[in-house]
């Protein structure tokens, strides 16, 4: 924004052709929309049809179709790098709200995980090029290439509100949204498929197969190529463990991607984040317990982990105790703690921000659309625990731990969108004796209901102390935070209960199953993150 | 609006309270919005585990708890239309852009339709009333009900623009959808089984074996169990033949409701439609055009639907080969003529309309998103067409309508968005000047732009002769709406050539591909109708 204060006769003529452009934008936002479905629908039927005919089409077409997308996206990623490092005009504008830091840190720690998945395929693969595609190594080579060029292109351009050359950025865009959506679809089948490929799997299977099963299962499909290097097995373990990552970074970059579509021609206010300062002294108990149960989740998820590979059932039915135990009981103290956070929102009468903000709505639709993983995973639990009649004392705890999650799902749903369209409290203090004076001299006849508001702002609010309910809900957000990290900490390493408790996979058959859980799983971790980002947003601004 | 104007004692308290309701509506719309969540969420799990396992869920279950939300539903629209009977502020605002006649129109055909199959229904499972389930006979009677209470209030509510009570009536409304989604996928779910349950359909099954099969897999479903009365098969096999109807009509109330919800708190200008005079004279070429192409299309139609339950393969071939051609030849025509219409909007430099017209993005989504469904089909085909080698004449027609189908819905797409989003011709004249006039007075420097455009509205727009371009536009906008029926007719009146031809059944198998078809198809029924009426529109404002 500086740059433009400081040149006011090019900014001038810059802003006419920007509105000039953004009339005329329409077909470039209907051709890009057109070009996206299409690459989807294409891609959705490669995958299903690889993944229901495996003679037609095998993986190697996939992988060639993946190939060319993923090729065609690097070469527009690093078009768009080189004209915007030329015309310093192309972005002008920065989104302040975009790309946060969570979500950046995410799509590195996920990008780098994703890497070593693909280092890992190579070298399998490579032992495999005397009597398989040689394109089953091409692929993560061209993959890997890929991860290194969006996450830096990512990192440097998730901001930007691109306002030249807008049709050809949202084509592009597109390209990238829709590469990446590709890409995760292969992976949510592939995965499925991997774990369906366990040889008629029986409620009776011993629990150590099903986890140990991919090596077996690895040199089952490949009978009669055998691998040239005795590293193979090991590494096809290790890249089937880093799957879920690398699941989770298409929907990060996606996220991204999309918000960066929906960012062009925008023209930006300077929203710089006022620096709200973090006293973290203003709050105890919330840290406290929050820890506390961060720690205790911990323990018993390293528990869980341990004994849920050992041959014994009574040690894998004890681990599940522990786990359902653990996280009802962090489910229920989220759960009222939100509800103590939604009455303090009823009971401050603080304004709604009134302003339209598109990356707010857009951030909120991502968090509740993200939700909806982890309640359709509960709702199929609900629903097969009621209908077998949720006998026995863990199918009673794996009931009531999916009912107090959706239950909490929507809690935390409505205490974050809540507290983030309020107006900040210290905004609040300076703004309400200017919009007071300023409704007074336009509504003469509206001049009590402001008084009265002021009155109560100036006497809760003094700077020095906080006043108890602004407290209180700093307590709730950062007991809540903390409380997602551990339910993000849990799944995203590894914990799968679903698939340790049967009774899920009895009722659905495990293709049903593994399929809900395989795409609803990486968008409820997806939520958890985005959740601790906004707790700390709502922490900030109560 | 009238009303307002005459009395702005009230009007004026009332805008006040319909402003401050909405600054605190943020709650009823999470609040609705986690309802809508939750219900579809638990009939999603309910629909795909009775689906999955019918041992544990049953239908009766299933129609258990549809009963209890078309109940709670129906309570929630009576209620709604007593308030506002009595109270008539309730409803100061109508939208005039929202439940366009063809919508209400549609839902009134359907719903007769729906209504039928309920009473087939109820005549067919009365008969097994002495060995089966009460609540066979019970749903339908509910849904009967149902279906007259909700085209009832939709045909006189849909276009309210809610101000009153907006909390309540946003849960009631999602309430309203919700249920319907929830009833379309059972129905969705329940015709796909019965189009499975085909005993080992190969490859060489007799094709009138599949069309005749439902009066035997009706029987066969309950072969201990014997109807009563001896019109029993009969009527099964009318109901079944009527599921897509309601399939349709779920579609229809559902997009209702959507605006509906969209709508509520709304403060709608008076937007009434500007008494655009409909010329049929100035058209020749496009009607006669389109008017010989649906009967053509009529025909052939007759001619496959008669042929192609015969038992003669020959026969049944000729019948595929007269359907694919015809169809190409009518897709190849609306590819064409959509270009022209494409340059044709490139060639005349009418302004895009800037206000902000949320009822109008609405329309546009929906007619994008429905596109989709026969999207999604085309592809699936072409893949499978493709991996396959398309050998064989009918293979290669099936490959050639599929990807031409993909052109020509991008292409219509492209259009009909574009064409929208024009300034009508008549307003453009009267405006021109007077915009001009004002943009001088802003802003001096840009008085030559406007000037230019000025002139050459005038000279291309005389109100006694149609330039060329306007007529060429119309007439294309003409032989497109006839197009688009007659596309219509096909499908909605059982042509399925998706499943007379049997590579796409073989390819994805049967449960895939009847999935995608049933969830697909009636999408692309609906986009069709709703096609029809937006290429009216445009016409209108060519």
């Amino acid at each position: 924004m500086d740059n433009v204060l400081h040149l006011p006769s090019s900014s001038q003529t810059f802003n006419v052709g920007a509105v000039m452009e953004r009339a005329h934008h329409g077909g470039g936002w209907l051709l890009s929309g057109i070009i996206g479905v299409n690459i989807l629908t294409l891609g959705c039927a490669l995958v299903s049809g690889s993944a229901f005919n495996s003679v037609a089409i095998t993986a190697v077409h996939r992988q060639i179709f993946l190939i060319i997308l993923l090729l065609l996206t690097m070469l527009w990623m690093l078009f768009y790098a080189v004209v915007t490092s030329k015309k310093d005009q192309a972005v002008l504008f920065k989104d302040g709200h975009a790309g946060p830091v969570w979500l950046r840190g995410g799509l590195l720690l996920f990008g780098f995980l994703s890497l070593l998945m693909d280092i890992f395929k190579i070298a399998t693969y490579v032992g495999y090029l005397h009597c398989d595609s040689a394109v089953k190594v091409a692929f993560p080579v061209v993959q890997a290439v890929f991860l290194i060029v969006q996450t830096y292109f990512l990192w440097f351009h998730a901001k930007d509100c691109v306002q030249r050359h807008t049709n050809f950025t949202r084509c592009g865009l597109t390209l990238l949204l829709s590469t990446n959506l590709v890409v995760w679809m292969a992976a949510v089948t592939e995965e499925s498929i991997h774990q369906t490929e366990i040889p008629d799997l029986d409620v009776n299977v011993s629990h150590k197969m099903y986890r140990g099963i991919s090596a077996l299962v690895s040199s089952y499909g490949s009978v009669k190529c055998k691998c040239s290097h005795s590293a193979c097995d090991t590494f096809k373990d290790a890249f089937y463990y880093l799957y879920p990552f690398n699941i989770e970074y298409s929907l990060f970059a996606s996220a991204m991607a999309y918000v960066m579509w929906k960012n062009i021609g925008r023209l930006v206010g300077d929203h710089r984040r006022q620096s709200v300062k973090f006293y973290p002294k203003d709050v105890r108990v919330g840290p406290v317990m929050g820890l506390l149960l961060a720690v205790a989740g911990l323990v018993t998820f390293v528990v869980y982990e341990v004994d849920i590979l050992t041959e014994d059932e009574k040690n894998r039915n004890r681990a599940l105790l522990i786990h359902f135990i653990m996280n009802i009981v962090i489910v229920s103290l989220m759960c009222l703690s939100t509800v103590i956070g939604c009455i303090l929102f009823r009971l401050d009468h603080r304004e709604h921000v009134s302003e339209k903000n598109p990356t707010r709505s857009l951030d909120v639709g991502l968090l509740v659309g993200a939700s909806m993983g982890q309640i359709i995973i509960s709702y199929f639990a609900i629903v097969a625990a009621v209908a077998t009649g949720a006998r026995g004392y863990l199918n009673a705890l794996n009931l009531s731990w999916a009912v107090l999650t959706v239950l909490q799902l929507g809690l935390q749903n409505y205490f974050i969108v809540e507290g983030l369209h309020r107006e900040p409290f210290h905004v609040m203090q300076e703004a309400a004796l200017h919009t007071n004076a300023h409704a007074v001299r336009e509504h003469p006849e509206m001049s009590v209901v402001p008084e009265r508001q002021k009155s109560k702002y100036s006497m809760t609010s003094s700077p020095e102390t906080l006043s108890w309910k602004r407290r209180v809900l700093k307590e709730v957000c950062v007991f809540l935070l903390l409380a997602n990290i551990i339910l993000w900490i849990m799944p995203a390493f590894g914990a799968r209960p679903q698939f340790d408790h049967p009774i899920e996979i009895k009722f659905y058959k495990f293709t049903m199953w593994s399929a809900i859980v395989n795409i609803g799983l990486p968008f409820g971790i997806f939520y958890r993150m985005h959740s601790v980002a906004s707790l700390f947003e709502v922490y900030l601004i109560s």
